[in-house]
């Protein structure tokens, strides 16, 4: 029964005080600038492995960055200079040795949803646009991650992520449909108004442009799930037969260019091309502030901070764990908003990690965030000298590998779980699915959030409540409809599994009372807090109504198991004074030793 | 270790099961008509109580209902006859035997604010507005309460209702000082704006008003404060003083009247008076439905639902406990309902439980509602009969009555309890209190219900996770900062406080890993489930995932006290099988025996 009066503070694991231990000096350097932790300590032997993966990371994120670009209403340049800056940048911030940041599906859809309401796609305000979503997006990274806010993403449950993700795959689908059939439409609205539009002039369809991009598809997915195996059955080895595996992407745009140039099919059948792509490294670029423009992107931005950081915290915490290494989620995000930042002043967009780059990455031997410099020179390279041969390449190989890399995003395998697991978190997955494809990307996901706490509010407001006995000869006790348990007519153990808040004031009150009105015989209820985790002041005060109410019922009322943070607050609050310390017992065991019912 | 499979619901307490009892034929219809119940088995000597009780409650109600309508800015009669009808319903359908029904301030103040908004105050339009606010709103609760849906309002907490009662009290006041100045002003805007016009006309006082309204405050507190115990010390009894003490409003109007009358101050001093109203029984009215204005209306509708319910059921509620009677909470929300439809179709506005008149009625001597029965024959008499006495009410003496009734609603021992309790229920008092105040009584009311609902997610997001070790020689395992209690090196048992869902995922995931590195010589946590009363499929994932990296670091987690609920759901969802029942505990202690940790 004794209570010794602690803080909550020093009853609690230090697992924030460890991450908020601020070193200081050249630690705190180290700390903020991670590439000061890898560089000093570099091992040549990590040179091949680092230069290898750049180099093929690099050719890759060279077609992808573009085809993003496109996803997000801007020209296809802006896509590699989104890739350039920002890989370096992350190189020095990252905590990841192997996260490959730059323009990837979802963030680039949220960017080209905020630019076809504000702008036409691919223009010069479109790519003002971008600018300045990047700078803002990035400020609010850094400064998140300064402020160690990285937990606000613990509100994004699993099913709503899972939702969103499979949703968002189905709208870049949608959004890359016209580009496949080669139709040009008047603006871009919704994914979904846009597929109307583009049903109504199936005739129009440019078949060169529909055969080519399915092709390109079709190639895409043999090399991804079939070659790759067939070339290990054949003797290659794992490593080769995995970059060959990976390469479909490349290998569909440079046929694709190389048939657009020798049949000049841009003029012989109206083929749309990438174009004109300025030569050069990527310009210095200011973001301009436009109040009234930020307004209306607001929702966007507060969207693309999110989503992008976990998308991105999530990919390099999933490749950490497979080497055991550690990220650290704040500086995360401070690393990724410098990238957007970056990203901002040289021309570029919104950026995330990227999971086929990052794992491309991976596998080819990436030892350190070396691989991302010489992935960037690669891009360096492929803007000096490569941009007139972007010229033939054609918009719908571009479209084809975007549709090729969402369809590995829909995720079935969360349903599945949640139908098995908890009808809970199904809704919540099929709320924000149906709100992604129907309402809108941001809508949704807002819906999404919305939606899985209110479900938890609504979980926790109706807490499962059970009489509790004596377990054999042991001091523990258990539902008396699950157990085989001691029980006596003037005492009733009750535990009700939550906490007391003002949504639970009411079955708190309902059921003590209730107990009381359905036993004449009872003298005493012992209510067991082992599972009440907070009494906030709403339950505090019926509490107290409840317990004058059953004094005058002739019943006395008890608690047992009450934890210390709480017991603390309650004994500030004056409550155990007037409640009385003699009614409130260490364990449930100990109050119905005094009650006479063991 | 043995778990009975058992669902959920036979493990709970049968406290819903119980109300959601469906009698069948005439228990029926007595369940849903209570003064089947009560008028059947009247017994005579309640008759004079409740004539008593009739009487001077309807005698308060009739200047209180007239003021209460110049609140909500419509024309006195509206008050009048949104008290008779109801007053008739509810005594039909209530099942509090002393609640009165009718306009009161909050419920005023809001169809007022609407009214603001919408039309001209006292117009025909503002009629017509409040009677399709009446019933929709009462529709609204009927459907509710026949869905047995009345547990929504525990979503509102007690300290947003009381941050939101003082502040509304604070408009309330503000919105009287022009009646109380007689000033004039051109629309109703905003309470403080309003306050600002006032202050910048002071020079169009109007003293005679203002001296009038002033005195009329003054001795309505002076007979509720003193008189009453100043007549009790000279020899008066209790229940005449008590009487005599709540007459301060009525012999206020009496004096203004007379005085208006006897010097025609509404020609000599300009004082504006109720005027013209018109004689006769409550019209027949129907509401007029109007798509466009009912969107616009749709925000204060939902809060006239619940605040009107709230404040009918919980003064109900407080004196039905004086006297051990039984409220219905869902009948209440029908009884409710069918007085807001009634007021609807007989020309009066949205109705609550008057806490004044409750307590006059209650203190009278009412036994049953036939009080409520001949107050509203007291109310068709004054209809009939006085509404020419009427037009010589100043309307600063209505102002008065108002101004010193809501100076009752200020709850400061809420803020002094939370302050000393929890400063978490503090906060969300203060921004109800400032959102009504600052940004409008619906949007503020809203705001502190969301800010209540994200302060309760914040708090359990941040759960207190503690070492436990064995007390002595009990069964019990406490935390090892506040008790003395045995723990062994190779075993390390954890108690989280709170359930595994999203928000504690990371929580969970930080500290297991957390523990199992900083304690090399770590071969078993023991994780004690007893607070844990729901874990969601995100908190699962994480759950398997640190179980996995566990494992490789050599440390093999265990779970103590899984509730049964939550046991049965990890055995349907395969967890148990996978993660292997021989780890899973029925008490922390059977887990430390067999650890060898005792």
């Amino acid at each position: 029964m004794a209570h010794t009066p602690a803080s909550h503070r020093d009853d609690a694991l230090t697992v924030e005080a460890r991450s908020d231990a601020q070193p200081g000096g050249w630690a705190r350097l180290r700390r903020y600038l991670p590439i000061l932790r890898w560089l000093p300590a570099y091992r040549r032997e990590h040179l091949p492995g680092d230069f290898i993966a750049g180099m093929v990371l690099g050719v890759m994120a060279v077609p992808q960055s573009m085809a993003y670009a496109l996803l997000a209403n801007l020209p296809p340049q802006v896509g590699l200079y989104a890739t350039l800056a920002p890989l370096l940048v992350y190189a020095v911030f990252g905590t990841s040795r192997t996260l490959s940041i730059g323009p990837v599906a979802l963030v680039s859809l949220l960017t080209g949803t905020m630019i076809a309401q504000l702008a036409p796609p691919q223009s010069a305000q479109a790519m003002q646009l971008a600018l300045l979503a990047a700078l803002v997006v990035g400020v609010a990274q850094v400064a998140l991650g300064a402020m160690r806010m990285g937990f606000v993403v613990n509100f994004l449950s699993h099913p709503v992520l899972s939702g969103f993700t499979s949703a968002a795959a189905v709208v870049i689908a949608l959004s890359q449909v016209k580009n496949l059939f080669g139709i040009e439409l008047p603006g871009s609205a919704s994914p979904l108004a846009d597929l109307g539009h583009v049903i109504a002039r199936l005739p129009e369809t440019n078949w060169v442009s529909l055969g080519m991009g399915v092709a390109a598809i079709v190639v895409i997915i043999f090399f991804h799930r079939r070659l790759g195996r067939a070339l290990v059955h054949l003797g290659v080895s794992e490593f080769v037969a995995a970059q060959v595996a990976r390469s479909g992407g490349l290998v569909v745009v440079l046929i694709g260019t190389l048939l657009t140039w020798l049949l000049r099919l841009d003029q012989t059948a109206q083929l749309r091309t990438v174009g004109h792509v300025p030569a050069g490294l990527p310009p210095f670029t200011m973001p301009v502030f436009d109040p009234s423009s930020l307004g209306a992107m607001a929702p966007v931005l507060v969207m693309l901070v999110v989503i992008g950081y976990v998308e991105s915290v999530s990919i390099a915490k999933s490749f950490a764990s497979r080497r055991r290494e550690k990220i650290d989620a704040d500086q995360e995000l401070i690393a990724l908003g410098m990238a957007d930042v970056a990203a901002s002043f040289t021309g570029g967009s919104p950026v995330s990690g990227s999971f086929s780059r990052s794992a491309v990455n991976f596998a080819s031997g990436a030892a350190t965030q070396l691989s991302s410099v010489f992935a960037a020179a690669v891009i360096a390279v492929a803007l000096i000298f490569f941009t007139p041969m972007f010229y033939f390449l054609p918009e719908t190989v571009l479209a084809a590998s975007i549709v090729a890399a969402v369809l590995n995003l829909p995720d079935f395998e969360t349903a599945r779980q949640a139908w098995r697991y908890s009808k809970a978190d199904l809704l919540t997955l099929v709320i924000t699915l149906v709100g992604v494809l129907f309402v809108g990307v941001e809508s949704g996901l807002l819906i999404g959030v919305a939606s899985s706490l209110a479900v938890h509010l609504w979980v926790t407001s109706r807490p499962h409540v059970t009489i509790i006995g004596r377990v054999e000869d042991t001091e523990t006790y258990k539902s008396v409809k699950r157990h085989k348990v001691k029980t006596c007519p003037h005492v009733t153990a009750l535990r009700i599994d939550e906490s007391l808040y003002f949504a639970t004031a009411k079955v708190l009150e309902d059921t003590l009372i209730g107990v009381a009105v359905d036993n004449p015989a009872l003298k005493y209820i012992v209510l067991d807090c082992s599972a009440v985790n907070r009494i906030d002041l709403s339950a505090l005060t019926t509490l107290e109504t409840v317990d004058n109410e059953l004094r005058t019922m002739g019943v006395t009322l008890v608690l047992s198991a009450v934890k210390g943070p709480i017991h603390d607050s309650l004994l500030r609050a004056g409550f155990v004074a007037r409640f009385g310390q003699d009614r409130i017992y260490l364990s449930t065991h100990e109050a119905m030793k005094a009650l006479e019912c063991t």
